[in-house]
């Protein structure tokens, strides 16, 4: 099966450049084909010296979302950017998946309007795929589609990563925590404990609260928490590996001696770094939503995008859309009161 | 000035020995008065061979309170409990301030009944002093007191936060930073909203919205966020922090060249990573009770203790509750919503 993927040629911090070197890799490197969405004339720069072929199109978009523009007024007002456009590559067939580095509000808000939510789900949530100690990996979710959530928002999270986590990793019941600041079932905010209540109801493999510290040991397959908290949880882990190898650096340079150990250790230190570095895994899955989209970090460069690409595939490949139908199937719902606010 | 501390003794993963060994380093290190606060035969057999001296005196108290007890049910069972005795030595003017590593539910619990709120402050904080990259320091308030948190709360922390920052490190006009999901006043959740558009309002030298990853840059000298979040994050860069060191263990392992590697940057990493080590910033200050309390890490070993008990001593002598008391006279307070759920 030949997967068709379109990509977002005009956003993030380095776009198009590495955007365009991310899917030049992917053209050579996986089993897609891949569309290629953006200005022409941006894009001829870039592609010069290399011949469009089965494997790389271009599709014009002559608009563009920049990544400060206001979400929904960005996307209502431009139709016809590349994050629109590539959109509704999906919604109309013609590409299986969707990938973009671009504005996250306004791929999320472009994807609810353009794609449509999977029916039961009340709100999509962002799902990333993190290193958990043990080379586990763990799904975290949300990291950011939901800046406030509802005790069910978090329950409809908690099944749809743990269709997502048995589908893609084999997983015959993945283990579900819940963020929180104790394991106890009374430790937490408002919205924690009465999530806490719901998932013991659940039928899901609830193993209980984990803490802050738990996300890089291997208690659970997957981790719910609201968007708000997520997002800053993502971010703090970012910059804490961002310092601790700052710091190694500044350690390697100290002596002469130093940086003979340095040179020693590099490679693995390299693998570390990689091994801890979130772009590694492909960016953020936006599950809930009727189509597969990627949601890369901005600051993507092309071994970024590559793999964002390359995580789209697999989704594409392992069903993801069906397993989150799936899911939702299976999830509570009261439509009135958490469906209309989307 | 003498300052006298009084210590739980009991409290904590590893009390009572770690938590006397600790204390017995502050007593011989530190220029202050401690009071040990415990059972008598739990305290006997630790300190063997140690003379009372007019720096170290024992306080006998009956109760225990486990680390796992339900706080305000702990607190009202057990008015003889080390922590309460400890608390009530501060209360009745015998010691400046208060030192536990044990159960924090019941500390704050038990510091809001025996201590009083400080007039003004609806909801005291716990504030933590992290490194924040360039080997600068800031203060993330709240680490876990209040889960749940609404935005005249926050003001409040980022007045106390202030004036604490000011005092203890002589910064003129402390820079005070939201934590939030995105730079732009328009970005968070309902609270931090809310809080945004007060702070905006406020008299302090608030510099907007700040991310997780810029926890670890120079960017703010306070960190404001509700109990809930800033408990996940700090457990968070807790949890990235162990799992990079053990990395790098492993990676020293690995093969003979790397053993020598190691063992050529040993001093300095040892040095990095107590640099990165919370333990090392001797615990959270109780911020907005009526005394100076410090709740240390329940995994607190001697050194941690040491550190607890010296923060403590600072805080009396940089007059730190004054400042709060003044920080209090200045924040707005709305006394019929705001100061009837402690």
């Amino acid at each position: 099966m030949k997967v068709r993927i379109a990509v977002d040629a005009m956003g993030g911090d380095f776009a198009p450049a590495e955007v365009v070197a991310g899917t030049l890799m992917a053209a050579g490197g996986l089993a897609a084909e891949l569309l290629l969405v953006g200005q022409p004339d941006a894009l001829r720069s870039e592609l010069t010296g290399t011949a469009e072929s089965g494997r790389l199109t271009v599709v014009e978009a002559p608009d563009v979302i920049a990544m400060d523009e206001h979400p929904t007024e960005a996307i209502r007002a431009k139709p016809e950017s590349s994050l629109m456009v590539g959109l509704r590559l999906v919604k109309e067939g013609r590409a299986d998946a969707f990938v973009t580095c671009g504005n996250t509000g306004a791929a999320m808000a472009g994807a609810l309007l353009t794609l449509g939510r999977v029916r039961g789900i009340a709100r999509p949530a962002l799902g990333t795929v993190v290193p958990n100690g043990d080379s586990g990996l763990g799904l975290l979710l949300d990291v950011g589609a939901n800046a406030d959530c509802r005790p069910l928002h978090l329950v409809q999270f908690a099944h749809m990563g743990a269709g997502y986590m048995a589908r893609t990793f084999g997983i015959p019941r993945p283990r579900v925590g819940l963020l929180s600041i104790g394991e106890e079932d009374t430790k937490g905010n408002a919205l924690v404990l009465e999530t806490n209540r719901l998932l013991r109801q659940s039928r899901l493999n609830f193993v209980g609260n984990v803490e802050g510290k738990d996300l890089t040991r291997n208690v659970a397959d997957v981790v719910v928490t609201d968007g708000f908290t997520g997002n800053v949880v993502l971010k703090t882990a970012e910059g804490m590996a961002d310092l601790l190898f700052n710091e190694l650096r500044r350690v390697f340079e100290l002596t002469p001696w130093n940086r003979a150990a340095g040179l020693l250790v590099m490679s693995e230190l390299r693998k570390v770094k990689r091994r801890l570095d979130y772009a590694e895994y492909g960016g953020a899955l936006l599950l809930g939503v009727e189509g597969i989209v990627v949601i890369g970090h901005g600051r993507s460069k092309a071994r970024a995008v590559f793999n964002a690409i390359r995580s789209a595939g697999e989704a594409v490949r392992n069903g993801v859309l069906d397993v989150i139908r799936e899911a939702a199937a299976e999830v509570p719902a009261r439509p009135g009161r958490d469906t209309d606010d989307s």
